[in-house]
């Protein structure tokens, strides 16, 4: 399965400022998530977790299609092995789970840039992402029933998303949805023309990254800890998040800074 | 209470195919959850549970009413027992959640075609199917606090429908919304002309029933399931799922058939 | 920090038959919520919960800010203490964490009426409330990004109201919402204009008024507990209280004066 692109890293990486910008370069194959794809982003964003630059990620894609889930080729290959594939399926569903808690678990916000197709394990990756930003051009689907493999994985992260009968609509027809239907349903939080998406993304994520980065770690992370809990105990655990973010140097900075009508001055601490 | 349309079952059932269409059809009493009504309607689903040729399940009333709820002559009636109606309400409640819970957990996809109005536990009944077509003469209510019965086993299935402060609004005023509002906050999929609803219904019912049924009743079940889970356990069940599903010869033979454009045939298996 | 106005009570309270507004009126401080602020809306909800005259509660407020959040210059003011304001902040997180589930577990229907800004601790406010109108005028967000100190406590309520990635752009970004997308987000039931503000949500309380007020305990109670529940678990708990529901004098008075078509008179038993 040697090709000629594969020279080429399947994820090109670019830092602007406190901005990481992860693009999935894999046209040829619509940036599928195959063994190699899935291994370099679980390796950008381990890295981007480490670096202490880094303060917001953007995962967009070339090409017409954003990512079209699962390779099925190698998926295919797998079932001459002699378990008929079990072990290796295991696996790969296994580092494909790792890869979108990965993304939840971040302590950096990440945003998806979405500009083409967004299917299966595509989709599951944007609705994983903590914002998302596509283009009027945009679309969107779980087809796996179509192919006998229902989108189960996929599902977790879409149905946390929206709606139960809207992710029920899109995963028992496999059909398409458009931008804006995306948007109503909460997949996505703005569709914007396609001209535009690149520089609409860029003003979120400065926006994000002039703020303190402990205050977005702290935040993102009792984010979807609190979600879990039922109500009291949520509020019991973010209670205390704010008592210890309180006592952080960048809220004594910030908070001064606000009552002094000056600019703060963050040392993500 | 004998009336002349008694000797009608209180459901018709007609199978075309794999589609399998419930008619309630005791207009006279606005299609009540009567005992009657939810013995018919529970045998009628565990029918079509364990009858293979079965694969999509269509749940429609003729008149104006699609379901006006719990029958009140019958519960009132029972206040003449000796024990005041406790034993006979506990009865009727634990019937009518089972039935409710029935449609969640048949390993066939069920759609709610919706043409008038569905009040309390009518209403339920739409929440409780996983797709729910209406057409823009039907509407929605849960009047039980304006006759101080708060419609409570209704808002379980509602309240994991539509927003809470949406939630709380119908419940708590027990006024009456539209089509249209009932499709903005999440209730229905989709709202088409009353003339056009059948065939919309159908249409969802045909492209469903197309899909392979061991991959819709795998992806039905699971989806349930994850939903109530914490991230970390519904991707590490998914994940499993997913494994057996691509151990399937139905993912085996989609799959082919997608690689190799060609149409798939579904075993089943 | 005593001025002028502190002579008038942080909150006034008025009861026209069955609903009891309070309205905040702490304009030049933006209606924080000091400790004074808290105390005084802690006292007035527990006087509302055991007052049988009140039915209702409206939750509103005098000036352009309906409620800016915590008061930051008594929060700056702790940091001179000995433990740096820990023991302080402790207290006023777990004070603000009770007074916002005493709006929750309140046996009775709240309604915000929001006719101006409502920020962090004061969106808090808003989203823990069982129902909210808003006017055009009205405005949301969780600034607390952008002075180091995420709105981790807020998020607790705005998280339950709106969609994971439309909660995550307010508090990623700290942004201002208007009134017409806080309600397309869930966090308000209905915009209006300004001017009809206060009579729409008068309208609200007084339809809700005239239910039973035993059966709003129940329903409301019910509501929050069971949407912390899985399916099964929620339905028969939800089961029971309809039965307990179904015994009580105003059930068989609402059923009653419904068959017999004429108007329920409650006795709240």
């Amino acid at each position: 399965m040697l090709q000629a692109q594969d020279a080429t890293p399947p994820i090109a990486q670019d830092r602007q400022g406190g901005i990481l910008t992860l693009t999935l370069q894999r046209e040829a194959s619509r940036n599928a998530l195959s063994e190699e794809m899935m291994a370099a982003l679980q390796a950008a964003l381990e890295g981007a977790a480490s670096d202490p630059e880094v303060r917001v990620v953007v995962l967009r894609a070339s090409g017409a299609v954003f990512c079209a889930g699962h390779d099925l080729k190698e998926m295919t290959a797998a079932r001459a092995q002699a378990d008929g594939g079990r072990a290796y399926y295991t696996d790969v569903m296994g580092r494909c789970s790792r890869l979108m808690q990965t993304i939840v678990t971040l302590p950096k916000p990440v945003i998806a840039e979405v500009g083409g197709m967004a299917t299966a394990a595509g989709l599951q990756l944007v609705a994983s992402c903590d914002l998302a930003i596509a283009s009027d051009t945009a679309r969107f689907c779980t087809p796996g029933v179509n192919i006998g493999l229902f989108c189960s994985t996929p599902m977790v992260a879409l149905s946390r998303n929206v709606s139960r009968k809207q992710a029920m609509e899109m995963l028992l027809t496999g059909e398409i949805i458009d931008a804006s239907t995306a948007r109503e349903f909460g997949l996505v939080n703005r569709v914007v023309p396609e001209a535009y998406l690149g520089q609409v993304v860029a003003k979120y994520a400065e926006t994000i990254a002039a703020k303190s980065p402990l205050t977005l770690k702290t935040g993102k992370e009792a984010f979807y800890r609190q979600i879990e809990m039922p109500l009291a105990e949520a509020y019991d655990y973010c209670a205390q998040v704010m008592v210890d973010n309180m006592m952080a140097r960048d809220a004594e900075e910030g908070i001064g800074a606000f009552l002094e009508k000056r600019s703060p001055e963050w040392t993500g601490e």
